[in-house]
This record gives C-alpha cells, sequence and structure tokens, in this order.
C-alpha cells in the first residue's frame, strides 16, 4: 500500500556543536518521504521553486517517491537556518523565508485519490483539511503539527483532529495543545478531541502511545554522538506510517512494531547531518537497528 | 537471601504543588528497606536519635526489617525540609540537621557479616567502604552517590566504585562523575572505573542500565499525578535489589526482571507523600503493576 505525505520541502542550513550544513535538502514532507521509502511506494503533495535541483528530484524518484503531486512553481524554494545549543533539545531560527511555500495550495493529482495511508506533516491546518477533502475514503489518516498553529489556528486544528485517526506530536506540543503539563492527563485531553491514538515524541527519551485502553512507551535508541536532530520527528512519522503500510497491519501489535521502525529510523537521521545517513540507508541496516532495538527494550532478552 | 542497606534515616518535610507533609519517616535507608521487605528479609546499618518513635521503629520490625544496626543514639534524628518546583525535576532544600547522623559510624552486627545482597545508599564513600570492609564475601554490591560526594571525595568515590558490582544514580550524577553529557559514553565511562554495571535514573524518563555488552532501557510507568518524587529512587534500588535477592537471578534477564520492580515499586511511592503509599502497598498490587508494566513495554503486546 503507498502513502500520501503533505507537507514541507526546504532547504536547511544547519549549525550544531559538530559542524555545519549549507542549504541541505530538508522539510517535514522530504524527511517523512524519504524515510517512509523505506517501507513502501509514497506518494508526495508539495511545491518548490525552479531553483530546486534536477539530481534531488532524481533521488527522490529513485527512492520510489511519486512527484505528481510536487508543484514546481516560479520563484524560490523555501529555505531555514537554524543554530542548535549545545544541549540539542533547543534551536534557534536564524533565517526563513518561505518564498513558494507561502501560497501553497496543496492539489491532490487523481493518481492519489484513493490513498489509504495519509500524512498531514506539520502545515497550517486549512492546508491539511484541503488535502482530507479531495481525498476519496483515507483509511488511516496522521498528523502532525506546531507550536505556531496550536496557538494561532486553535479552531481550525480541533476541528481537523476529528478527521484524523493518529496523531504525532512532541511533548511541548502535547503540553501546549492539551493546557495539561502531565503526559497521561494530556494524552486523554488529546484522545477526547478525536484521534484514536496518540503519539508524543519525547526526544532522546523515546515515543509514549495512548490509545482509549492501552499505553505503550518506548525508549529511544541510545546513540553516542548526536550530530543532527534535525528531520527526526518527521523521519519517525514516516518509518511509522511506512511500516503500517508495509504490513497492512493496524492491530495495537502491528502499531507498536510500526513505532519500533519509526524509532529506528529517527536514531539513523540524527547521526549525520541534514538528510546525509538516510541517503546511505540501507533496508539491511534498518534490520539491524531494529532487532538491537527489541533486545534493549525486551524485558526477558539477554 | 537477605539483603544489608547502610545510609540514612531521616524525618522529611516536604512542600509540593499538591500539599505537605511535616516530619514524616524518610531517609534513603528507609526508602530502600521498606521497598525491599517487599521482596526479601532485610537488615539495616543507620543511626536515628533519642526521638525515633517506637511506632516507627515497630513498622520498620513488622515489615521485615532486621534493626540489630540500627543505632539508637543520644541526641535528635537526622531531619531535611525541602520545597519542589512546580515541575517536580527540582526541588530547594530549605532546612538540614545531620544531628546523630553526623558522626555515623557504621557498625555492621555480627548477625550481618555474611551479607550476600549489599546497597551502599548515598552516605559519605568512606562510610560505604567501611561497611564492605566488615563484610566477609558480599556476593553483589550495589551502590548509590550524589553530586556532594562526587565533587567533594571523588578519590574516595573512585576508590570505592572498584569493589562495586552495580551503580545505581541518577543522570545528573552520572553527568558528574563521568565528565559526558551524552548518557552512553557517560555510562563507558564509569563502567571503566569498575562496576559490571550501571544503572542510570532518568525520572519520568525511565531507567537505562548499561554493562560491558549490553544496554536495556525502560520507561518509567506513566502516572496521572505525581504527589512527591521523594524517595523513588532509593525505592527503585529497594524494589530492584529485592527482586534480586528474592529470585538469586542475577543474568541479564534476572536483572532487567529486578529493574521493573523497581519502577514498579518506585511509580507507588511517588503516589502520595513520603512513605505513605509504602505503608498500604502489597505484594498483590505490586505484582498486578508489574503485569501492567510488562504490557506498557511490550512490543508484540496488545
Amino acid at each position: 500500500m503507498s502513502i500520501l505525505v503533505v507537507g514541507s520541502v526546504f532547504f536547511d542550513s544547519i549549525e550544531t556543536l559538530h559542524g555545519k550544513a549549507d542549504r541541505a535538502l530538508g522539510g517535514a514532507a522530504t524527511y517523512f518521504a524519504v524515510a517512509a521509502s523505506f517501507f513502501a511506494p509514497v506518494r508526495m503533495v508539495a511545491a518548490v521553486g525552479e531553483d530546486f535541483p534536477c539530481e534531488e528530484l532524481d533521488f527522490l524518484s529513485r527512492r520510489g517517491i511519486d512527484l505528481a503531486g510536487l508543484q514546481i512553481r516560479p520563484g524560490l524554494t523555501g529555505s531555514w537556518a537554524g543554530r542548535y545549543h549545545e544541549d540539542m533539545n533547543q534551536r534557534d531560527t536564524l533565517q526563513l523565508d518561505l518564498n513558494v511555500f507561502a501560497d501553497f495550495q496543496p492539489q491532490v493529482p487523481a493518481s492519489y485519490r484513493d490513498a489509504q495511508y495519509v500524512f498531514l506533516a506539520n502545515i497550517d491546518p486549512r492546508l491539511q483539511a484541503m488535502v482530507l477533502d479531495q481525498l476519496a475514503a483515507p483509511g488511516l489518516v496522521g498528523c502532525d503539527t506546531m507550536n505556531h498553529w496550536i496557538s494561532g489556528s486553535r479552531g481550525e486544528l480541533e476541528q481537523l483532529l476529528g478527521r484524523v485517526d493518529v496523531l504525532v506530536i512532541n511533548d511541548e506540543e502535547a503540553q501546549l495543545l492539551s493546557g495539561e503539563r502531565n503526559v497521561v492527563r494530556a494524552a486523554r485531553r488529546l484522545l477526547a478531541m478525536g484521534p484514536r491514538r496518540v503519539l508524543i515524541k519525547r526526544g532522546e527519551y523515546g515515543v509514549i502511545q495512548f490509545s482509549a485502553d492501552s499505553v505503550f512507551a518506548v525508549p529511544a535508541f541510545p546513540l553516542e554522538e548526536v550530530f543532527d536532530p534535525t528531520g527526526a520527528g518527521d523521519s519517525f512519522a514516516g518509518g511509522f506510517m511506512g511500516e503500517l503500510a508495509r504490513s497492512g497491519d493496524t492491530s495495537e501489535a502491528g502499531l507498536r512494531r510500526a513505532i519500533v521502525y519509526g524509532s529506528v529510523i529517527a536514531s539513523f537521521v540524527v547521526e549525520d547531518f541534514g538528510m546525509r545517513r538516510l541517503r546511505a540507508l540501507t533496508p539491511e541496516l534498518i534490520e539491524r537497528r531494529f532487532r538491537q532495538f527489541i533486545s534493549l527494550t525486551d524485558v526477558n532478552g539477554n
């Protein structure tokens, strides 16, 4: 089963303690799509400018990403520059130019309309809703958002949440959206807004998933060095949705396995700058780390 | 198999957002001993003043804690007062009176000398070493410490670590002792100091265990309300060592199960002020939450 993702494609300039990357391929939809492409075919709805390099279009295509929904528009691709603090959990935005992304209106190609697995990466909830409006009968809808929309477009976001199956956000966003500091109470409130499941990303501490009658928590894969956290959350979502689409198993056990795959992909992404580690990744490396991850968390394991 | 613990017995006055407790029974050795007593007989080496209430001696005895090593000395029992910040991860010490604990010299009774499972709770590393000197041939030695000793008695502490099997400390202490911010690199350095295993407590994010050739990570049990975090770390250690002594299984699988039992006990402790929840705890409640904990972390679970 293929996956449809809508979101941003950007150039990122990143600085961390370990070095810097200049105008590297980035954006939530890009990280999601490349991560998911290791599991299932991906269809992308996004917009880039005429400056977007052919090599990168080629890279995405070779990863099995269908670009029929990628608008190439007059103007420049959006770009972002940021600098991480020493502890990598905080960053400052140094520059943000939305460029062609400023008036992006997602158009879902006819060939995408039967999409079953859909991920609404972090963009204006109005645009996320527009995508759902153009789909026939999506089977499983995942959704991300950020503080900007929670504060500025709460009404639209809450309306959207009624149409979402799995909300995937980080702990800070969960707190802001729910008004609850405690993660259990926050998740309960978020579930009451509509989604059947809430996945809360806790950075280096892993992920915790809530449904009405279950809780599942996994640590993050422990790494000796985090070079660049950019894209970790979107890649998590890509691995998670990718594994769901590959297995077609949306039972509790299927979702738990998908969360581990998402965590595995995220653990690779942060090992190098930007997309670099994803470009060199293979299914064999993913499966090997999946097995390591299972042994990391198995109470009866050795 | 019984467990020997050396450490502090204090009166704690605690203030959190949820209320306060005045001069409640506390101290690292107390939390450890009461937690461990649900798994195995406990022997305690500590000192209290003449003001220590008979009811509390009676409570400890009824929990199967051998008090032959508890010195009752002229003067007052040590006392501490603290106030937690809103996020419960930080606290301010409002008052600290060591009283009879100030010149505590641990005396191990002859009846304790054959101790196999030994826990050196957070006290001066010189006193921790004195306890080991008085034992015949301990089988498994666990050890805690704190910033005060890491900064002020590093030489003595490092010497002690060569005699320790399992170091149980929190993430801040691990960072300070190792000089490494990253948890994997910190653990590697700590292992090089002597202990065969390092358990790093991460508060609401759980525990991560390192040995030379394995890593095991568990989340904390998610709670809707944390009333008072006092004693959580010491109770974790008590449940952990308690389960090891009960099962006699110090294989990797045995240690992992013990870590889950420690996490279970800690999750109860924080649900009420001071020792209150531990006083009302039963083996049935512990086993029930152990099963919930397994389901919380089981990748193949439902």
